[in-house]
């Protein structure tokens, strides 16, 4: 029996230990899609506690605690930083078999030497412990992205956003790549016309230019598209239910975009249709600069109303929806394609019973001009987890060439999850291992470490040309 | 090598072994859905003979019989009890990985004490020597119930129902709680209007109120409700296709009822508008109760007309079919949760391309009121064998926690199948067990048994409140 | 650790082995679908080298070598046979893998001895050994379908075809079956008119039937499938979408025939209607002359409008879609079968999610009267590797009789895939193999091993009637 997370942790013979350990542990780590907060970068911001670090803000544990019957006070509500630390260690253990339970256990071993498992009666000196310890100074958010030699990192930032803190980060000198990624979801957000009309107003404030006119508004955006690239981006990234893909004519777009600006809502059609255009002209501009452009799909979000009122999105009320990815999903690529402006794309589904359609997606608009210019993106969101990305490399191997995946990313909103590259590279060695110690690949250690290393880095390098 | 399904059948190392025989094992069972008939209880019934309990209405084995190529007249038709027999016995070496062969040879050791494997050659030794155990008191129904230490048993019924039959038991004294279920599939389905139309006689018949208005139809359905409660009933069951989420007013249902009881067909827009809000009806209803709703979603059934005219339904033409779960289902208890209406609901799908759909899902509306308010049910009807349970197992493990599950349920129409139960609780330890031994969780043994025995036991018991 | 794709390749105990050597390796091949070219088989064809045996094609690997990056020239294009070569030598290690890496060394080890691991060291000789070969006698078309122990083959072929190929490899008394396949997808094709009405006039040519009315296109059809059984044809093929399973009149078809003749787009529905008419029909003829029917469903063909202009079809341009095959593929079987028209089916699905539904479909039409009467067919296209073959094996033996599986066939272009059926052979065996291995089967050798028999070769035998 092996001992829990030790240092084979997920590698189960000796082949997959040596690709892990003498291969895939020392590369570095490119982290080209997350959530983290640039602004904290910018300041170095120390945290004052392991609550505050680990708690705030992450609602994978706010739905553990949700199902475990804690009430809401204890998760995002009054109580103090102790007492909720204390609620989410007596969860823990009831989180067997979640990732919560690895990526916990795991954390705490690595930032903080901890090897005690999390619970009620430990709980008191692992929250003391680490939040001594996160305010020393080789906790502050810079030191804790070095001590995980991180190389670079890709914020998620609205159109709208100025993008100072990135500036300060750079004008500061940190020797880690901290980019923005140009996200415009709430640009093409027709949903509600109010809100929509707020946002016109934020793209108007930040490019200076006044929106009269459908043309205002693409000049406007184009303005912050240009802006981010004069700013270090190369990547924009989507979040989705489903790409859209309808026909449409310019008529029909200045017309709803008409429409929506005097206060109206659309109807389903002209909704769908807008949306249709933005995403066409939002991937011909990553096109034109060489982009990477990003598609997150297939999460239906805010699910709970009397949630969202009180807490609003990102809470913990998101779940995996069923899409028909398919065919827009090959109108929308191909579209680009024919007018040979089909930028480099990363797809990425949230239900994984599209994984094989989104594998075989991906080769349509593979042409041969780039080694894998059309990726299909890590296991995402609820399914960065042992399963999730066993089936991801599974299918991606299976159907398209793993050995040009630009492998893993965070996607998370913590400082403290980036042993997540750690967790994906065990499996990524043992799945390497297990099919060389069953002879289904040859015994070559050198080729087989080769390519693990490039898709633990080398791949990601090249692709975004870093 | 193992020998077949002896002690350490499913438990593959000494860990999940301890597992099994020193904390699932003695936990009783509690069968919160199946389809017993509660008469045969009531009359403590003697089989005659293994056909009668083992083939008669199991149409699991009627599908394998009939893709055997064996003759519908030894399947339901006129042959003897004993022909019918040789039959089965004679497909059973083909059903080779199919769950029926180890249901088969599972349920010949644990109420008969037989080791032997079922086929043409031991068939008629087999058919004796269990017919004879049949026709004495220790094999009654209820005697059948004890042997696998059952607690309680909720059967399926119709509101119409009289429920004689479950009265009868309880004022027998008999121990084991035998319950009713509210099902009132029937009493929301307008797809035909003159089976609408009878259906509502029946309610009147029951509830002894006349219906000429929707008005009169709910107080009579209600009366069903409040009846079924005074018998015990806790907990309603949906068998659908799909939820119904349609937006409608008061009166579009009043228009809708009226038109149906005139004879009149519905529109499909009508039909599913009805359905959506006497889904709402019967959820809001057991939200007042405290009740726990069940939704079985998914199958298409009674595929072949030619075998339903001749046979009827439940009789083996059903399947698993396509449907999308995510919005409506969303929507349905998201209008029940904005008003504070959301009882305890468990959620079944029948696909398990829905499996991560339905595991997240349920964390949408885990408000923390409740340790596990909403369950994603165990794998049903085509899935309750070892790759479906263990699917659903998994799913639930990394999207939801698998420690605040409710468990198993026979869903079953057969006395014998108990070592369901028994199936699931193996697979359930050796998932555990296999964890352990590979590092993934720690070492610890008793933890494991406790939430292993909670898994069986404990949580079904407080979430239903038995 | 086992070498890699030595005698034991896949089989991972010595039970799977011994049941891989002693009974499933010397059963014959029946080769019930594929694309082989005909014409080759007629003039017992010789290849000039390895690349045009190998790589003309063959858009499996076109599809590899495009996502590593390779140009068009080396692919479909003007460069050297030799050229081309080194370009796929270069590209295979990094298709470590994917099956390609599989099929690609079990070909080399099976027909032409040679051991070596392809890639850029090894390409020249591999190429000029291999080539050498091929320009000896044994080496032709028929001595490499004699070399693989090949009894029966189908080919696939339009209604207009002559099948002047066939009629000259029996003429010349090969005595490997070489046998047609009617497959009618253009006929059905109305999505297009100027294509409709010339595939109307190769109709006309080939019956020598004048098509004034859509009565005389079914004669003139119906003249051909009489041909075709004539001919020795007993299998049928369809390769869509989706079935197409609209309600319509008579008088519907022979409007939108009409329409269609006349050059004007049909609407969707129409469209629609007119394909739902053929297939019944199609289906109507082959339970008449008691052939087998195929349906293969739920490939998005053609993705890339781009490379469709200069290539064409079936260059390595399609995926997998996700198409809702549930209700109307219930409707249109039970539409025959309500009838007694219901010929043997089979039915294969290309998207995995699907393999659940399919499982329990041929289910509802399996009345007892021909054993095993309705096929979930193998893996198949993308899937036809050891993920989804093993998939589809496990969701038929949990769902269905995979002892009556009429097992795996190659659906290839290339006179060197018939090791896939000893793939698939050793993944069926290693299933038996683990599972006693387990307890989870008896270790009834014998027993398993004729079923083993049964599902290599005799099943299809039997169900062919071969």
């Amino acid at each position: 029996m092996k001992a829990f997370l030790n240092e084979h942790f997920l590698l189960n013979n000796s082949i997959a230990q040596t690709l892990y350990h003498n291969y895939a542990k020392q590369m570095p780590v490119i982290d080209y899609h997350c959530h983290l907060p640039p602004a904290a970068i910018a300041q170095d911001l120390q945290f004052e506690n392991l609550t505050q670090i680990w708690l705030y803000g992450d609602h994978y544990k706010w739905r553990a605690m949700r199902a475990n019957g804690v009430d809401e006070s204890y998760i995002t509500g009054s109580k103090s930083d102790k007492e909720k630390f204390v609620k989410w260690a007596q969860t823990v253990p009831f989180t067997l078999r979640n990732p919560l339970y690895h990526w916990t256990h795991l954390e705490l071993q690595r930032y903080f030497g901890i090897d005690t498992i999390l619970n009620a009666a430990s709980a008191e000196d692992i929250y003391e412990k680490c939040s001594n310890l996160l305010r020393t100074p080789e906790y502050s958010v810079r030191n804790l992205l070095r001590k995980m030699n991180v190389k670079v990192v890709c914020t998620t930032d609205d159109p709208a956003d100025s993008l100072e803190h990135h500036q300060k980060i750079k004008a500061d000198g940190f020797e880690i790549k901290i980019l923005p990624a140009f996200r415009p979801d709430t640009a093409m957000n027709v949903d509600d016309a109010a809100g929509f009309n707020n946002y016109v107003a934020l793209i108007e404030k930040a490019s200076g230019i006044t929106v009269h006119s459908f043309g205002d508004y693409c000049k406007a955006l184009k303005q912050r598209h240009n802006y981010f690239a004069e700013n270090g981006c190369v990547v924009s990234d989507h979040g989705l239910e489903e790409i859209y893909a309808e026909d449409f004519t310019d008529a029909d777009i200045v017309k709803a975009f008409d429409k929506i600006r005097a206060g109206n809502a659309l109807t389903l059609a002209e909704n769908r249709q807008f949306k249709s255009a933005m995403l066409l002209l939002f991937a011909e501009w990553d096109s034109e600069k060489g982009w990477i452009q990003q598609f997150h799909l297939g999460a239906i979000r805010n699910n709970n109303s009397r949630a969202m009122k009180i807490l609003g999105a990102d809470t913990g009320w998101d779940s995996i929806g069923n899409f028909n990815h398919g065919k827009p999903l090959s109108k929308f690529l191909n579209k680009l394609d024919i007018e040979n402006k089909l930028a480099k794309t990363i797809l990425y589904n949230l239900n994984p019973a599209d994984n094989e359609l989104m594998a075989t997606m991906i080769g349509n608009f593979n042409d041969g001009s780039v080694s894998g210019k059309i990726q299909w993106g890590s296991g995402w969101w609820f399914l960065d987890q042992k399963d999730g990305m066993t089936r991801q490399i599974n299918a991606l191997s299976n159907l398209g060439l793993l050995s040009k995946f630009v492998g893993m990313l965070t996607d998370s909103r913590s400082f403290l999850s980036y042993p997540r590259h750690e967790y994906f590279r065990r499996l990524l060695c043992n799945i390497f291992g297990e099919d060389i110690e069953n002879g289904e690949l040859p015994n070559d250690i050198e080729w087989t470490g080769k390519v693990i290393q490039d898709i633990c880095y080398n791949n990601a390098k090249q692709y975004f040309n870093w």
